[in-house]
Formats: C-alpha cells, sequence, structure tokens
C-alpha cells in the first residue's frame, strides 16, 4: 500500500476510511518496560541524541499494538540547546536551562540556525524509522514545539505554575517578545520542515503551555506568530497537526492559527470542540489520559463515548487529550487501539 | 454605614452601587513586606494558627489600600489536618502530605470533625478581624477549599501535573470517591457556615484545581457535591462565590453548581464569561494576576478592558483571575485599586 493511502494521512485530509486511525502521544515512553530497559543504560540526551536508539525506541510500540502511526522519539525542547540555551533533562526534575532568558539582550544573544544544527541526530533518526515504516505502509510523525510554549520554557528556565516571568517579559517587552518569536518561528519551521524532507509524513505541533494565556493575550502576543508558522509549513507537502492544551476556554482562536488537523485536550467532549473548530477540519482526540489507567469496564465506555460524538465524520483521528501516563498499564494501551478499530471498521468504499 | 450597604455586598445581590468594589484574591501575602516581615519570624501554620497574627496579616493591606473587602488569613487545606492528615507547608516546595489517601481504607479512616475542631484558631481571626472592620463598613470575606481541589490534594500529597492517582481512585472506586466527597462537603459546609458565624460577611469556595477534569467528569464526580455544598450553605445568610480556575471551557457547567457570585479566571475576557454564566448572576474578576508586573502604561488599559466589558451593569466585582503574585510591585495594587473607583464612579442613587 502507497503510505499516502493509509488512514492516518486519508484522516488529516478528511477522506473516508477503512477504520478510524489511532495512535497516541508519547506512545514512546515510559509505561513501556522496553523504554525503561533503554533509559536505564542511557541519559534522555544520549537517547535522543544516537539516531539508532531514537529509532529503536520510535518503532517499540508498533511492535506491540495495531497503531496507524508512529511518532519520532525527540524532545520538544532540544532545538533550545542549538540556540544557545544550557539545556539538561534532570531525572525526576525533568528539563533544566542553565542559562534561561532573563532579559532583550539573552534574546539578542540566541541564534536561529537551521535544523541539521538544532535536530541533526533527529533527522537522522527520522530517516533511520522511516525505512523501517514506509514499506509496512505506517506514517511516520515529526513534531516540535509551538513559539510561545518553547519560549516560556527558555525564559522560565524550568516547569512553572503562574509563568510570570515570561508574561512579565511579553507585556513589558513587547519588542524583544516578538523577535525571540520570530525566531523560534523561524527554527521550529526549519526543524519541522527538514523532518518532513527526512521523512516525516506528518507533522504536529505542540503549544503544550499556552492555556496560561488568557485569549486576548493569546491573540496579540502568540497568533501572529503561528499564523506565519502555518503558513511556512504548508510548503511540507505533509498534513500538519495544530495541537495545544489547556486552551479549551478559545479553541476557535487556537483553530484560526492554522494546521490541517486541530488536536484538542479532553477537557471537552470531542464534538463539542468539533464545532468549535469548525467541522471543515480534521480533528484529533481526546481521550482522559487518566482513563488508561482504569480497568477496562471503566475505560470501554470512554472510548466508545468519543466514537459516539465523532459519529463516524471523516476527519476523526483518535488519539488522548495528552500524553500517555508512565503508569499506564500497556494492556490497556492495546485494549483502546483494537477497540477504536473494530468498533469503527466500514466496508471497503 | 450598615455593613449590609457595603458597595462589595451590593454588588454581591447585584444592587447598583456607588463604584465597582474591588479586592485580590492573595491581597494579604508575601508581596507585602509587613507580610514577609511576620513569616520571617512564624511558620504559615504559625501564622494561621495564631488568631492576634492571622487577623493582623488580614487587615494589613486594608490599612495600604482603599479595598472594598477584606479575606481572612488562612489556607484551604488546614481543615485536612483535622480531618485526619499529616500536613505541612514545606519552605519552597508548598503543602506536603506525609499519609495521603491512596486507598479506600483510607478514605473511611478520616474524620468529619466540626469547624470548631478543624479551624477553631481561623475562626477566632475571623472574630478579631469582624470586631476591626464592621465598625469600618468593611465586610470581611470567609473561604475554604471545594470539595474536588480538597480530596486532589489529599490524594495526591501534594501538587500534581496530571491527577494521575485522584482520577485513577475517582474512575476505579467510585463509592469511595463519592464518600469523600460527601465527608468534605460536611466539612467544607461547616467551615463556611461557622465562620459565617463568627462573623465573615461573604464566602468564597476555591475550585482551584478542578480545570484538570474533562467536563464529562465534572459533571458526574464534581457537580452533585458541589450542588449540595452551595444548598447547605443558602444557610449562611451571606453570599457566597464559587470560584474555579482553569475550567473556562466548561463554566456553564461550574455555574450551575450555585453561589450568588462566581468568580472567573483571566482566559475568557469578562463579558464572554458573564455570558457563559448567565446574566442574572453576579461576576468577580478578572485580571491577569502577571499583568500586575507590568508597568502603568500596559496595565491600566487592561484594567480599563475590563471595567468596559463590565458595561457598568450590576453585580461586577474587579477581582483578578488569581491570586496576587508574590513579586507584584505594592504601588501597582494601589493604582488599580484607586483606578477602578476612579472609573467607575456613580452618583449616589
Amino acid at each position: 500500500m502507497a503510505l499516502t493511502d493509509a488512514r492516518f494521512l486519508k484522516a488529516c485530509r478528511r477522506e473516508p476510511v477503512d477504520a478510524t486511525p489511532v495512535w497516541f502521544m508519547r506512545q514512546a515512553g515510559r509505561y513501556l518496560p522496553e523504554y525503561r530497559a533503554i533509559r536505564a543504560r542511557h541519559t534522555m540526551l544520549e537517547a535522543i541524541n544516537t539516531p539508532a536508539l531514537a529509532a529503536e525506541i520510535t518503532l517499540q510500540p508498533l511492535a506491540r499494538f495495531p497503531l496507524d502511526a508512529a511518532i519520532i522519539f525527540s524532545d520538544i525542547l532540544l532545538p533550545l540547546i542549538g540556540m544557545g540555551l544550557k539545556l539538561d533533562f534532570v531525572a525526576g526534575e525533568g528539563p533544566q536551562i542553565e542559562n534561561p532568558l532573563r532579559a532583550p539582550a539573552d534574546i539578542d544573544r540566541l541564534g536561529a540556525p537551521p535544523a541539521e544544527v538544532t535536530v541533526p541526530n533527529t533527522l537522522a533518526a527520522i530517516r533511520l524509522a522511516a525505512a523501517e515504516l514506509t514499506p509496512r505502509g505506517i506514517p511516520l510523525i515529526g513534531f516540535a514545539g509551538a513559539p510561545f510554549t518553547l519560549a516560556s520554557y527558555a525564559i522560565e528556565g524550568g516547569g512553572s505554575k503562574s509563568y510570570a516571568r515570561t508574561k512579565a517579559l511579553m507585556y513589558t517587552e513587547p519588542a524583544a517578545w516578538t523577535r525571540l518569536m520570530t525566531k523560534l518561528v523561524t527554527v521550529v519551521g526549519d526543524v519541522l520542515l527538514q523532518q518532513a524532507q527526512a521523512g516525516a509524513a506528518a507533522l504536529q505541533v505542540f503549544d503544550s503551555w499556552v492555556g496560561t494565556l488568557g485569549v486576548e493575550d493569546y491573540v496579540r502576543y502568540v497568533q501572529p506568530h503561528n499564523r506565519q508558522l502555518y503558513q511556512k509549513l504548508a510548503a511540507a507537502g505533509a498534513p500538519v497537526i495544530n495541537f495545544s492544551t489547556g486552551a479549551g476556554a478559545y479553541l476557535e482562536e487556537v483553530a484560526a492559527c492554522g494546521g490541517d488537523v486541530v488536536g484538542v485536550d479532553w477537557r471537552l467532549p470531542l464534538d463539542r470542540a468539533w464545532e468549535k473548530i469548525g467541522l471543515e477540519r480534521a480533528i484529533q482526540g481526546n481521550l482522559e489520559p487518566a482513563a488508561l489507567l482504569a480497568p477496562w469496564r471503566e475505560l470501554k465506555p470512554r472510548v466508545a463515548n468519543i466514537l459516539r460524538r465523532a459519529g463516524g465524520r471523516p476527519g476523526h483521528i483518535f488519539n488522548l487529550g495528552h500524553g500517555l501516563l508512565p503508569e499506564t498499564p500497556v494492556e490497556n494501551v492495546r485494549a483502546v487501539a483494537d477497540f477504536v478499530h473494530e468498533q469503527t471498521v466500514r466496508a471497503p468504499a
């Protein structure tokens, strides 16, 4: 089967499919014993930066489950290193930046190098993984962090509850903020375009922290830059998934940035979210990740509910509303994937 | 002036006011040097549990700014101690629970003692503070955490990003979840009713973490218990403010729980939020707390924008969308309070 006929890519284009495609954010991750075995011997950065390892991790969930797409193993923060930030993944603490951005001068010192500089090993890993997957008709998804999410991490230097430093800089130094977002659009745009060149058949943009903003700030400080990014990505020749978390209060404005598919979190039922983003867009989502911690008798009706709300309409890609939790039982991942396929199977068109 | 004629209480009842009332969540807090001076000598629990200190801290912002209400200095988690949880406020880490709830048996061991057991010192502090404030015509607000927020803290034992343990228990042990929420409604209800008895002229319920839930889970696992709580509070003879954060995607369902006033966070513009909760309800909010870190030229139009969106309609209480940040410059708090009053002053009715 030609890759372009894969049901995941058809759903991105809102074409009828033989069954609803399913993949899971963070499907290559800590809930898998074979992933933990690799990470016991390698740090996060080693695993990401060794193409053979990153490709192996990418393929792990595909060896277990009948998933309709793979996603390259990497991290959204990786490009920040190439831009000049000293980032490390501290075990148990998450990523930390030694020299976060605190003033306009810090922003002006940041580089905006091309993807061969920021993510060379991810591009190599994509080539390896795509060589395995393409003959099997399985699309590989490339990804990057959205400009706001990367900016907030670069400014806070780590996790944050209030994002006070990010917002203070945004409000107080709007020109520097624009320069930062412009650099990030350049970097992220090239990362994604080169991932497509290397063999990614679809691209996902993660705006994981943007839900901390009110809609007026979103429209003023984020939307113009995201629009630029999605315009740029039209040249990729691959469908683009626009995914934000915590922005359910203003999904319309998120969807307006662009992307062929809008990824939605679990806070709104799928049909309510789909109406907000517009029925002429494809949608990806939106099972509560913690639902996979529940027994099947509780999990099953939740999956069925999402499929019912999707209503068999073309353009639904089944996924979670966020990444798989490390505590997730492996058998629940399989059960969900099988159930989605079984419940949505259609006679060939 | 009789306390009942205070403009804050009038606004809670949606009566016309001479100027829009203003107070700030966490107005008695770390941004104030006089608060930090007390906390340099006393732990959080000492400050809360020494009525004279708690009353002094409560009055601190009123000595500086023309605020229309005070809020008693305490903490939403305090009642958990009286219920049997070993809670401490660890400097720099936030509150931590040594024996979090992990199984139904843990829930069944929890007590549901009355407010004289769970918050005796807060009740005493309310009596002291109200004795100062009532002659000045300034209402004092009592408060408590909403059942879900307290349950999630009791289960996680500290902060959480995914609330995986809370959700897993909720999904897997629904009967135990109901028993936990029922106990919390009993405890929180009594805390609030006794605060009103002690002199609180209004009551606020904080559902700070509920935005982690999807709306269907909210309706199933939270709404019935919140409704019970608000029904119980009708006996308080004081207006009740229903405040949640991060639930902007389903404000309608939050408002449907009850409360005279609905407090909204900063994610939606005030008018858009007001339409969702219904124009027949009073509304409190909703300045982005980080806006107070910006210079006045940036802060002022944001305050003006909220007042414009409130449209002079009776029933608006100006506040932030969340608590004041510790980094907030004191002069910005004064400037916002003054500006709200100046811009909304009306000829006496």
